[in-house]
């Protein structure tokens, strides 16, 4: 797994660091990371504070081969991601005619018309460049500067976005995963025998997950990495070694 | 608000970053943190990796004046978070005598009993100094070692473990939240307005948020700060803001 390629995820705003809003885009990116073999190795949430997207862009393009940012690219005071990555960048920060262009043609074929001033034009201003990231959702794009790819923070445009940027990405080999589980098993019991199956298979992921259903609770056991055939063997052998104190299944406990 | 102590939380699980487990703690705590004035200032989701682990407790512990972190103090081999902080703090993680004699207690009272193995007695062990969490839910503590909080990652022992510690945490002015919204009006319309109500409360957080219902859509204004007077004035603005374009409420949108 060490080979592939690595991403990092910058959660950008100040209402997921207050409770407002409930992050819906660190799951969907990890899933699809690991799909595609540039496994999320870390992310963060951070405020809308100019110096501290900055310095934690520039931290993190330099020790991740991704980063991938999301929220803070829309018309208001509080949407400073673009110019602040410009900033990281040491770049101008100006108007993209070609995106321009395609906004104001959009704005014009809406009916009644959207004006098109300069809060919105905001939105056609990038990183010099950078290279846009369009999508079927909305005119006003993402970005890929170097190897910062900037997108919305709203799930169903960044997921958009994610999709047309994803087959432009070169990948790594997919993270493969396999789960086993048993009810009334619990993770004292096992964890003697999990890490014996670890040490045995040291370039995969082996991780435990106690659960709660009802008046009992399980433990479901997850192998994960890039090599198929060592993640079905570990994964049979964590399944034996479920078998030994209680019923061990296939795959994920279902919740109740 | 710059005058409020500071909080950043660590999630330390390889389930976060891979997509199996969606987080349930961040907003939980970002809101109480929010309530006794403790904001929450950054969040970082890391891999049970041990010097990634040590050199984010140790990096994070000098910039905030808490950290908590939730997850990996479990009995398996991926629970390491425990003696990552002995080894952050540079002090030995050892049995905990008080902590060993309770659990030692609880197991046995159990029907049947629990057997207190090598890997359940990793949960009674601390980093030299580290003062005990206790909780109803469950007799392995999470415990406080200086600044930093160590929390289960189960959302329901996680929020036992918080409450019980909070009552001891000096905090700050409370973070006071006033939400106004409209139906059909957009952020590229407000924006210039908004910046303008920005500007005169210097002191305040104001957020605008789109949402999204159905065909049509909307935005949300917020202003945070510590001083009531000064939050309310600002949505009373907000508000008369939004009432210029289209029919502004209070409150938060209601979903459909």
């Amino acid at each position: 797994m060490t080979s592939n390629p690595t991403a990092c995820l910058l959660i950008i705003g100040n209402e997921v660091l207050s409770g407002r809003t409930r992050d819906a885009n660190l799951q969907y990116l990890a899933t699809r990371l690991g799909e595609i073999g540039i496994p999320l190795r870390e992310a963060r949430v951070i405020p809308d504070v100019p110096e501290t997207i900055i310095d934690t862009v520039n931290e993190c393009r330099a020790r991740f081969t991704h980063v991938f940012t999301t929220g803070g690219i829309g018309p208001t005071h509080d949407d400073i991601t673009s110019e602040c990555v410009a900033r990281a960048f040491g770049v101008p920060w100006e108007v993209h005619e070609e995106t321009r262009a395609l906004m104001a043609a959009d704005y014009a074929r809406r009916d009644p018309p959207v004006e098109f001033n300069a809060a919105r034009l905001r939105m056609a201003t990038l990183p010099r460049g950078a290279v846009p990231i369009r999508c079927a959702e909305t005119s006003a794009p993402g970005f890929s500067m170097g190897n910062v790819h900037v997108m919305a923070g709203v799930p169903r445009i960044m997921r958009s976005m994610f999709e047309a940027l994803a087959p432009g990405l070169e990948g790594g080999r997919p993270i493969l995963s396999r789960t086993v589980h048993a009810h009334y098993v619990y993770e004292g019991q096992i964890a003697d025998g999990l890490s014996a199956i670890q040490a045995k298979y040291p370039a995969l992921d082996l991780g435990s997950y106690p659960y709660y259903r009802g008046k009992g609770g399980g433990v479901a056991l997850v192998a994960k990495g890039t090599d198929g055939a060592a993640v079905e063997q570990a994964a049979a052998e964590c399944f034996a070694l479920l078998a030994q104190f209680g019923e061990a299944q296939q795959g994920e406990p279902v919740p109740e």
